[in-house]
């Protein structure tokens, strides 16, 4: 990590009684900074906040944790923020503190720096053996439990594979180990449901309002292999990568944003935003 | 917590990109430590090597682990031991480092102050509205991750109810929020099957193999609600209670262990085996 704030102060590390540490109390959002922007920030703070109150644990003042990540902007104008929110320390094992001080960390690192034809001629992916369990209590929330997504990303080493893909116990493909995924089908998007597991990203939310702001049909739904195999076009979204296209998955290939013009001219706007 | 070690040293925290803080990365146990004697050290030991091993985490070497342990308990002859091992710092998101540095944090807290009456007379129990997820990949191992067991442990606040037990979404009882859990039958013994979900103690281990040695049956089942409620008796097992009876789950009752005596007899040998 280039520079770190743990509840305002460069301070050398995290209490070891943090909840976030000892039981994963806690939730997290990454998100980009570009030229000294904060990309998605007020949008950023409302999902983060709403993963807190799903956890009960009480959102650190917009403004507060905005002041952290002015504290480091002013030195990283270029950076992948990550912020991660705990419970703080306390309680008696299990049990919540009565009461809590929720704890802030925000953590710079570099940008990263994927092969530039990653979001041009698109990525090659792979169906993980792993099979995310359903708990509708957590689904959606980017809390910080995520042993799943670590023993998924450790199943391939080969670099050209920029992502798996995941099912939940039934097979229905869920999302990426660190992105969301979604189907083109004729000239309108799918996207799974994740009610019962997975994690609710930004770029999710923003490609969904685009889509139907420009008149794309975007519907959620669960979805299985066969029907990801059948889609037109697949597309994998987070607030790092933007939008990667899916070249090839095993033996299937995609040819990028041919066969839908709505699509293709929809995600010209998705990505290059009127200034 | 009244001491902390980090990899052997008394120092403020642990780094905020250690792995077990942001992604659960990790596993722990608890121990009691009574008049300078660490319970079951060799046993703790095998248990929390297996678990860094099925998450492919190098296990501390056990001489070191052991050195932190005896620098606290030079200071604090009784006391609940917290251990925790994560995969260290490292790696670009979910993928591991090449070479990772596992950290140990060894921590010690005052041994928890229950009501006499709970080991003798029994406790009082609630069934949790929440449900296990079922992850095959993760069951019995105790790792980072228990932001179910936290949420489960908020639905109660009634101090004279000592623990809530869990059920998966099928509505199997797999265990209570922070023990284990044994049925008496007859005279024989059945504990919950743990290979869907749920954590695997030590003390569950240790009551199954004396029941074995003392001539009762001991199965390992899955185990529904009616089943549970049929039971001749019911207990709790973890490092730090012991052997708790449950004498109420709402309006059902038991009797502490009357109506078995081969149980009785074995139950005395394990509480008080012979020095």
């Amino acid at each position: 990590m280039l520079m770190t704030l743990v509840d305002g102060r460069q301070v050398a590390g995290v209490p070891a009684d943090d909840r976030g540490l000892t039981y994963g109390d806690g939730v997290f959002r990454t998100l980009a900074v570009r030229n000294g922007h904060v990309c998605w920030w007020p949008r950023h703070y409302a999902k983060l906040a709403a993963d807190c109150i799903a956890l009960d644990i009480r959102p650190p003042e917009p403004e507060t944790l905005f002041g952290d990540i002015q504290t480091i902007t002013a030195r990283l104008a270029h950076c992948a923020l990550r912020i991660t929110v705990t419970r703080g320390s306390g309680g008696r094992g299990y049990a919540r503190p009565a009461v809590s001080h929720t704890r802030r960390i925000v953590s710079a690192g570099p940008l990263p720096d994927y092969p530039a034809g990653w979001s041009t001629a698109g990525v090659a992916v792979r169906i993980c053996d792993l099979r995310l369990s359903e708990q509708p209590a957590l689904a959606g929330i980017k809390h910080l439990g995520r042993l799943e997504n670590v023993l998924a990303r450790a199943e391939w080493n080969d670099p050209a594979i920029a992502e798996g893909l995941l099912q939940d116990s039934a097979g229905r493909i869920v999302e990426g180990t660190r992105c969301n995924l979604f189907l083109v089908e004729k000239d309108g998007l799918v996207t799974p449901d994740l009610s019962l597991c997975g994690v609710a990203g930004l770029t999710r939310d923003l490609v969904i309002e685009s889509a139907i702001r420009h008149g794309l049909r975007c519907s959620v739904e669960p979805i299985d292999l066969k029907r990801l195999e059948s889609a037109t076009e697949v597309f994998l979204v987070n607030s790092l990568i933007g939008v990667w296209p899916v070249a090839t998955l095993g033996h299937l290939k995609w040819r990028k944003f041919v066969a839908a013009p709505l699509v293709r001219k929809w995600l010209d706007a998705f990505e290059n935003p009127p200034a």
